[in-house]
């Protein structure tokens, strides 16, 4: 019997990275499970994971919107209505219940797309936002905006000869799925001069380029709100995506599940790619994805988003369905989920004043500790940091001294990780370096959530770190 | 602008099939649509969705374990311990308050491969099962059993001369995901005469055959209790398929989701895969699935289940680990789930009449009906059924008269597919056709859910239809 070594295995998937759970986070994992022991020797008392926006992770808390745990509890054991009859809002009581109702039991299969009853609420929830008509059999219930990425990837993607243009730095979903399915990320980079601002040209050039390399693009991917960068697109660019989409036969890949995280929203709204396609008549297929992981919702745990898709013919979306009916469905939990997210209680009903304080604290707390991080980490000697408009992170570019880069060569690490690890070590702070997300050669950057409820001392902790590497290796 | 025509695609996902919501399926729903409009010509008032193993979907309406519900209901919205404090069993709460104080909230994310707490309880409920050991760091969590099928597929497959030995008739997750990633099928057949068992020696055939194509096989696949076939492994054979993987240097990998659907278990025990590898001190890396949706819990809604690996080594696993990461991790709902399916109350637990009572109903239920399914609808003339000692199916074999094959072949139909047809327009019943899963050329089968309460009604409803079509085609 030969042994199943890896060398054995699919060789696409070794060329997989990802960043935002690798090396750093395992690391961060073994502290963790290091300071349950009395005498574990680490100079923190507890690991902050800032690697991945996890809002409701411990340590983090950030509280759930009630109306949705409670709507969820009701789903999970319908006689609780009965059982506990003054516990819950009667709004939410007639959620489930009609939730219940459309949808059925919580533990069936629904319609592999997704219960056709929050379809169409999703359907309206666009309307209302982009006011252009939504069809609920475009639409797509998933688990997480991730599935849904990968499955177009794996549908878009033709082999080797093919590829996706993605932002650099880009949320590494992209790459990895790319590398999975035996295609090419094609990179266009992002100007962190101008709050990461996105160049149509720049687009224009990376096509042109895996032309003459012989790949033929068939999708540009937009994170907008960016991930890692926070930047939030404007319409002019937003219109020239469009039209060099049309040019060059693109399918727009449109990541805008940090639609709702938006810190100020008078001079960087929210634009959608539906809405810009729709009001430029455009032909371009638009797959647009979003999620209930992020917003202020946070519920990660949870597993569900949407995507809906826009001049899409019936056959390719009878594909589409083809490949999630594999997959059966999405998990009920996070459709519930969507459903309380594109519905949220209105004015005039019992459970509205409770959402619209929880709502608005939460986005208060994510803007002012954005602003406040931002100032700070981009202050200090070394590092610059872009005041991130939208999305959960900031993304800090360091100027390491020679002998810091010189000491992450010689021991086998881009200097950004090399950073980020000494972080993690000596503060339990673990951030995702740049070098996963991809940027410039030679340059150095890290991100980091937003999310950490103790900003101070959180912020302390990095600029203490920062200023004693800095200091350890020459930079001061 | 070229428009994204189906041509453009991935040819690999052309190629897949998935007949469990294929045609039929989507046809059902249709009928289910209509059957809201008050003169909808239907000549029945309901659609029954046999085709899918969903026990709690509605019509069905199999009660859920209310164990699992209320834990899942505390988990949601834990004050409800506090806020409803006579509702909830002792044991209930104090399970979800040790869920909640190990895995936190269930809106976030948690370890890629699922709560460290709940991969513990599955290995010690695996020892508990084969009395060996099991290691919570060889067991991921998944969404549902088929999100682990298809990464170990992608992961295994190594392109269009790679290949996976799956039975025949299958459950096509298999085939679908074995196209979906260029791979190929390699089919070796069930004995239908000697209640769907499985021959080692044909397995070997196969293998041959492979090798004389050019096609390395890199796993084999064994579905135990089968599906469709509802055949239960005996340990000779099960000793004879590990020897075999030996030999041929395959993983295995074992889906054992119906593992607790056992309707005889006196003659007809279930016994595992992994017992039989560590008794045997067999090398033969094993991969083996479980699932919350079948069972007598059939949360399918949830998307839960896990895989543990054997004899697999560290850098393998790590790959595994790093795909799982990409999708970041599996819905907590299903998570909770597991841990309760792997940790039922136990005697003396206040919760336990009330469990016990619930899971004995619903399997003595499902062997009754499966008992006198298979006993009436292979005494059909030109029908005969095996009576299936495992699953939640029964996959009677038809042979139709001649006139219904031209038919067939005349309206571009399998003959099963063209009998499935008619079936669910008359009837509302709706059946997978055997071709959906494999079968020897000019055999015909065709795949139902032992689920349905009514059994009688929906038995002579079968019947009816049956006796009708053969009179139809000069059969009778």
């Amino acid at each position: 019997m030969r042994p199943l070594t890896i060398d054995r295995l699919n060789p696409a998937i070794r060329n997989v990275e990802y960043a935002v759970r690798g090396e750093l986070a395992i690391k961060a994992e073994a502290h963790r499970e290091k300071l349950k022991e009395p005498d574990h020797g680490l100079p923190f008392d507890k690991v902050i994971s800032s690697n991945i926006g996890n809002p409701q992770q411990r340590g983090l808390d950030q509280p759930p919107i009630t109306f949705v745990r409670q709507v969820a509890a009701l789903m999970e054991w319908p006689a609780l209505a009965e059982l506990a009859p003054n516990v819950f809002p009667e709004d939410v009581v007639a959620r489930a219940r009609e939730l219940l109702h459309e949808a059925g039991s919580i533990g069936a299969y629904s319609h592999s797309m997704g219960v056709p009853f929050i379809r169409k609420n999703v359907a309206k929830f666009i309307e209302r936002r982009d006011g252009f008509p939504s069809d609920p059999n475009h639409i797509f219930l998933t688990t997480g905006a991730s599935s849904g990425v990968s499955l177009l990837l794996s549908m878009l993607l033709t082999g080797p000869k093919s590829g996706i243009l993605i932002p650099i730095p880009q949320y590494p979903l992209y790459t990895a799925t790319i590398a999975a399915f035996h295609g090419n990320g094609l990179p266009y980079f992002l100007d962190e001069s101008a709050e990461w601002a996105t160049s149509p040209n720049d687009i224009a050039h990376a096509v042109a380029k895996a032309d003459k390399d012989g790949i033929e693009a068939k999708a540009l991917v937009v994170i907008n709100p960016g991930n890692p960068t926070g930047g939030v697109l404007d319409r002019n660019t937003m219109e020239h995506i469009v039209r060099l989409c049309e040019e060059h036969s693109l399918v727009l890949l449109a990541d805008e599940v940090y639609q709702e995280n938006l810190h100020r929203r008078e001079t960087h709204p929210f634009i959608s790619f539906k809405k810009v396609v729709r009001e430029l008549n455009s032909p371009v297929p638009l797959i647009s994805f979003h999620s209930i992981s992020k917003g202020v919702m946070g519920e990660c745990g949870r597993r569900g988003g949407y995507f809906e898709v826009t001049n899409v013919s019936d056959p390719v979306t009878a594909e589409m369905y083809k490949m999630v009916s594999v997959g059966l469905c999405p998990p009920l939990s996070g459709q519930i989920a969507v459903d309380c997210m594109v519905r949220p209680p209105v004015e005039g009903e019992p459970s509205y004043p409770l959402w619209k304080k929880e709502t608005e604290a939460t986005h208060a707390a994510l803007a002012a500790r954005t602003k406040l991080m931002a100032q700070r980490l981009g202050a200090l000697p070394g590092a610059s940091c872009v005041d991130s408009p939208g999305a959960l992170y900031l993304y800090p570019r360091l100027e390491l001294p020679q002998k810091a880069v010189e000491a992450a060569r010689a021991a086998g690490k881009e200097p950004d990780a090399f950073y980020a690890l000494q972080l993690l070590d000596e503060t339990g702070i673990c951030v995702v370096p740049g070098s996963g997300f991809g940027q410039k050669e030679g340059e150095a950057h890290y991100r980091l959530t937003c999310l950490c409820p103790g900003v101070d001392e959180y912020v302390g902790a990095l600029e203490n770190f920062h200023l004693g590497f800095m200091k350890r290796y020459g930079g001061l």
